[in-house]
């Protein structure tokens, strides 16, 4: 057996089923497969598939974050458009997260309350609710969507967010790995009609090169924000780029501790998943194990907000292609434990779609033929290589 | 100038505009850009632009369709499902059309009523109307999607069917260039809330090689279609890959005779769209113009089916890179006549994204461990190399 599996232990437990499969003997290797991870053209891949069934043990906790909870707002630099709009469907707040580590906690409900001058004028009822999220008779799920500037971000933003208005009960955190927030997300976000928030959620410096973690400053810094302003929830991670149908929502919401479902296009094998049998989950179906104890893709899992605070609200690591398992190991979570969705783990209802990327679009000239016409307000919706212009 | 332009003509009558702007002289060429036709790895991009402001003629009229008419259900081999789905929002009817040139006449509405039988019986009322599909207060818009068995297929009409969920008054014809219909296409659609039908529009095996052109067979079958069952409304070329703001459609349903907005993301340029001066077209922004008289993208365009009627209904023409411009020709439209949506095009509504391609999955092995479990459930719904199992 490959050295990176710590795998078999633990079968008779969970339903009597031989749980390690090995398509083939190649050692799991520490580089991520690079449509495993979506970072298309990066890393190379198990070309064989492992099914593992890990002991679950209580491991390491990740303390980073849960010791700075009182002492907020000494790092932040807080944007604000519309201060609590938390509340509101149809409006947005920006905050901005310094780039960890240390993690900068987020702004307090009370901050965020004392923005509320210019705050939604068509939803007067949004001033009234100091403390995050509206309440709602169902879960509230809270989507993390970590962004970046490129060509085909508002195109991808929007996609996504008209698979979210099909769900009620939903608060979208649209987190943006960028210094300042870019103009035309928060364009975007303006005339948004799913229930959001928008969050800074810049990349350290200290990472680069294409090998760098992807999208964990966005997803701590939306990690931060729930862990300040919601008691009780469902958290998900949803890429923009991701297809998901909006049935899989309603069965996130159901999630009491840690739910897990399976991920189509992952991997050369077309999907990751769990492998259940009688209800219980009995090992992993993946591409690429690795030594990890949950091999898993990022939209593939939910957890409880309740839960997860109560397991000291962990972050995600920097370690690329070990983000889920990182997090997952932190919230001391039993096989026994995982709740299989999406009938148990039989329908593929999330996709690790990925869009081709396009270069930035060529100057349009500064002449009577574009600022003279409707060429001039389309200007403002391109990306082009230098910034905004 | 490039001889392949027939511009500068009629430049006063449009409001006085200097209508062509050269970007660079180089001769604008037939071979259409990768990122333009939204085809990926093949042919080469002009790298400058120009906008092009056409004298509009009355073109040849393409005959190919509107002479068959009457001699219908001759060549098709038919597949029915739900028989008179058509009028029902939950429900798909199946048809094949033999692949052109000539063009087997789509079904009759009378066939289609006789296919009742076994029709659609949670909707009675489906079986009342043979002809075409319900009949609204408000124009329907008729989205015609073209799409092919590859391992992203149901992902990518997922996530665009909840898109059109959010459109009322709407027909999506499902076009597969299949010999037979896919299962999962099929499966999708029979869980699919959109009003619906599904068609096959197989295409001719006369052409073939990596710049064949792709999507005509599909389309045209869409357009029999509406030339049979519908009487007024919209007909919208929608590709399964392409990104759409839900609000565009509202803007669509007002075509008087023919529309144009704004795509984003075509070719360097990052947007292709017509340059709108007081209200009226008065030339066209493209990156890749190669003498074309309407350079436009298929989703930059929508056409009146009460004026695509009177027009005689054409075809698109298999001629890479020239479908749209050899449609909107036969049409006979005059550019005077052209009707900018997107607030006079200057909104970014629809952008031309394109999905990474991904490899069919390696197989999975018929062991215990995937047929004892939920894999033998998932392995229905992942694309193999060798066909559907």
């Amino acid at each position: 057996m490959a050295s990176g599996l710590r795998a078999v232990v633990g079968v008779g437990a969970v339903g009597g089923l031989l749980v390690v499969l090995l398509w083939s003997e190649q050692q799991a290797s520490n580089r991520m497969p690079a449509q495993a991870r979506g970072r298309g053209d990066t890393g190379e891949e198990d070309t064989g598939f492992r099914v593992v069934m890990e002991r679950f043990e209580a491991p390491e906790i990740n303390h980073n974050h849960s010791t700075n909870n009182n002492n907020n707002n000494n790092n932040n630099k807080l944007h604000r458009r519309h201060g609590n709009a938390i509340v509101s469907p149809r409006s947005s707040a920006v905050h901005a997260a310094a780039p960890p580590p240390p993690p900068p906690p987020p702004p307090q409900p009370s901050v965020l309350a004392a923005a509320d001058a210019d705050a939604d004028a068509g939803h007067p009822e949004s001033r009234k609710a100091s403390q995050g999220p509206p309440r709602s008779s169902r879960t509230i799920i809270y989507v993390i969507t970590p962004t970046y500037r490129r060509p085909e971000q508002v195109a991808e933003l929007t996609r996504l967010s008209q698979t979210l208005m099909l769900v009620p009960d939903l608060h979208w955190l649209v987190v943006e790995d960028a210094v300042s927030p870019t103009r035309r997300v928060l364009s975007f976000l303006d005339s948004c009609s799913v229930p959001h928030t928008y969050l800074l959620g810049t990349a350290s410096r200290r990472y680069k090169g294409a090998n760098k973690p992807r999208g964990v400053s966005n997803r701590n810094a939306g990690l931060k924000w729930v862990k300040v302003h919601a008691k009780d929830g469902v958290i998900y991670f949803a890429d923009d780029d991701n297809t998901y149908d909006y049935r899989i929502f309603d069965e996130i919401r159901m999630t009491r501790q840690v739910s897990m479902f399976p991920v189509g296009l992952v991997t050369r094998l077309g999907v990751s998943t769990p492998i259940v049998s009688s209800g219980k989950l009995v090992g992993f179906y993946d591409g690429w194990i690795a030594g990890r104890r949950f091999p898993v893709d990022m939209a593939g899992f939910a957890v409880n907000v309740q839960f997860y605070l109560k397991r000291n609200a962990p972050l995600m690591p920097y370690s690329v292609g070990f983000e889920e398992d990182g997090f997952l190991k932190a919230l001391r979570i039993k096989p026994e434990e995982i709740e299989p969705l999406a009938e148990n783990c039989t329908k593929i209802l999330v996709w690790h779609t990925r869009t081709v990327k396009t270069q930035p679009a060529v100057k349009m000239p500064d002449t009577d033929k574009v600022t003279k016409t409707n060429l001039h307000h389309l200007k403002s919706q391109i990306v082009f290589p230098s910034g905004l212009s």
